[in-house]
């Protein structure tokens, strides 16, 4: 088997956190980035909250106000015989065409640190400096799906902030995970599933991103930067599918992962099997080139807390930690509702793409 | 009133210019970039073509391929009663679900130089220089609408690409017009309307850029730059309006005016009345600050060479000239179909949006 997952799965659930308020309840504690800092492995795990329905007939939305005294969250109540709006779990979207109107989530997320002495066991990090908030009117819907590189020293920091404004990848960056530097958004809407390289190719930071909307289809592009902040030179990548496991929406998933070969990237796509986890080559050179691309999915929903949850059928990994001897410890969402963690082998998925 | 059409409108017609190949017809030449250069001014307009139609029954498609030698438009030749299309007058789009298939463009977009001594008669140059053609697959429908921005020396050129990956932004620069360099994608898709401020702003190059797509409505943005290439730190600047001239869409037409006031940017905004131009100030420090916007359109289209054409009810505006003692050339499309002309000065802008 090319992936084995953890006997301890899952590794997070949302029953092990506190929500952040009163009447909120956590219902996601997933999608985690992953890096290992002192020794220690370390999550940054997506966590969803919603206000606890009360009023029949109503749904509550959360939004996020740091324009105020205190920052926090605050509720928006809506109709449900209102006609203006559709609502389904996730999102509440304007019927009509109404310009003014946008769509809202129905949940919040922010981020939440969580460490671990042997990959599997994670406690939450209660600390001041355990949690990322949203900040400003364009994460006002929440902070989602972090990657987490080491270049040296430094830990960067990519996530979607998710707004009325659109969906768009902002930078934080830190070396000891005390203190924090925000750097604003490195891509503008509508763009999220960005993940830095772990080092420079060819003298340029790259970084591998996935715009949508309009005439572009779901799919990831690359760029290049010489700071980190600023960004340049887009190229495409690789795109969905047709008739394949990926034949919707693809995105990057953690850090590609240098070999000899080219650049190991773990990503993920839609299609008629829900969310897969797949592979790709890339030149080691020239990483928009692609040398080969998973025909199979290397994971697809199988355990019961992949295939059943807020949204079943989903196995989203954006977290990687490389192990002594060419292991890989995969850290993924699960229904995106719970942590859970898997190893493989580089040479094992070098194999299965010489194979495709 | 604010804005004086020129007497010679329109400056710039679709029969001015020979078709690049037998068998296509010039249907465009609009939208142009504008500036000066050794006493002259220079415009950069957007030539569309389309193959004229000589099978009934079927829509021919002009794709440019630099693949292939020589590089240039092929044609695909759609069956008009085939339940997979839906055909408009300029996109073709799939009908279905189909995830392979993607929209394509009815006419196909270059971009040609045209100078003159008096700002009125304009000369297309036949010269090698004078023609920008697609280039490469992310722009095999064609490049549109650019802006043209002097810093110091060194003028800027941005224009649209457009194919199937989606909608991005290009930079291209010269010093002479002969020889150019071409800096790739600045902006992943799904954006457009992008243009430079002349000068540094706070030790940073200043960008305007127009992105769209899922959760982000058609609105202005700004990013910063160290060095013109590689862009970061983009913030919202101003979206539509509800129930205003420019509740639909926005976008940056030519570069800012530097005035002690603010920043004056020509803006288009589509909404009932089709596209008109306004202006907004920006805050001189922090040109992110919106300070004042225009009420009511400085133009909208009433000439009958703005309101008839290959889109109806179209100003456009992208290009601007500063001319001595505060009086703007602006340079517009009409009707998507041919190059204007008008005269402003910038205080009449700047008292119009005092009192807004």
């Amino acid at each position: 088997m090319l992936v084995e997952r953890f006997r301890q799965n899952p590794l997070i659930t949302p029953q092990a956190i506190a929500p952040s308020r009163e009447g909120f309840e956590v219902i996601g504690t997933f999608n985690p980035g992953a890096f290992e800092f002192n020794g220690r492995v370390g999550l940054l795990v997506r966590v969803a909250e919603r206000p606890v329905n009360r009023e029949p007939g109503t749904v509550p939305i959360p939004v996020f106000h740091t324009a105020v005294h205190p920052p926090g969250t605050r509720l928006i109540s809506l109709r449900r015989d209102d006609p203006k709006w559709r609502f389904t779990m996730c999102i509440v979207q304007p019927r009509g065409p109404d310009s003014a109107l946008h769509s809202y989530l129905t949940n919040l997320s922010h981020l939440r640190f969580a460490w671990s002495e042997d990959g599997r066991v994670f406690q939450f990090d209660d600390g001041p400096a355990g949690t990322l908030w949203p900040q400003g009117e364009c994460e006002a819907f929440g902070i989602e799906d972090p990657r987490v590189t080491q270049v040296g020293r430094l830990y960067l920091i990519t996530y979607t902030a998710v707004s009325p404004r659109g969906i768009c990848v902002a930078l934080t960056t830190t070396v000891d995970f005390h203190l924090f530097a925000h750097h604003g958004f490195i891509l503008p809407p509508e763009n999220k599933n960005a993940c830095f390289f772990p080092q420079k190719v060819r003298d340029e930071y790259l970084l591998l991103h996935r715009p949508s909307g309009g005439w572009c289809r779901p799919g990831i592009w690359m760029a290049r930067s010489p700071d980190l902040i600023h960004w340049g030179g887009h190229q495409f990548v690789a795109g969905p599918r047709r008739g394949a496991w990926d034949s919707t929406r693809i995105g990057v998933g953690p850090p590609p992962v240098r070999t000899t070969e080219g650049w190991v990237v773990i990503y993920h796509g839609s299609g008629p099997r829900g969310y897969c986890v797949g592979a790709m080559l890339l030149d080691l050179e020239e990483p928009a080139r692609v040398i080969a691309r998973s025909e199979v999915p290397i994971m697809t929903a199988e355990a019961d807390y992949e295939k059943n949850g807020f949204i079943g059928d989903v196995v989203f990994c954006n977290g990687l930690v490389e192990r002594p001897d060419g292991e890989l410890w995969l850290y993924y969402g699960g229904a995106d509702t719970v942590t859970a963690g898997a190893r493989c082998r580089v040479r094992d998925i070098l194999d299965s793409l010489k194979q495709a």
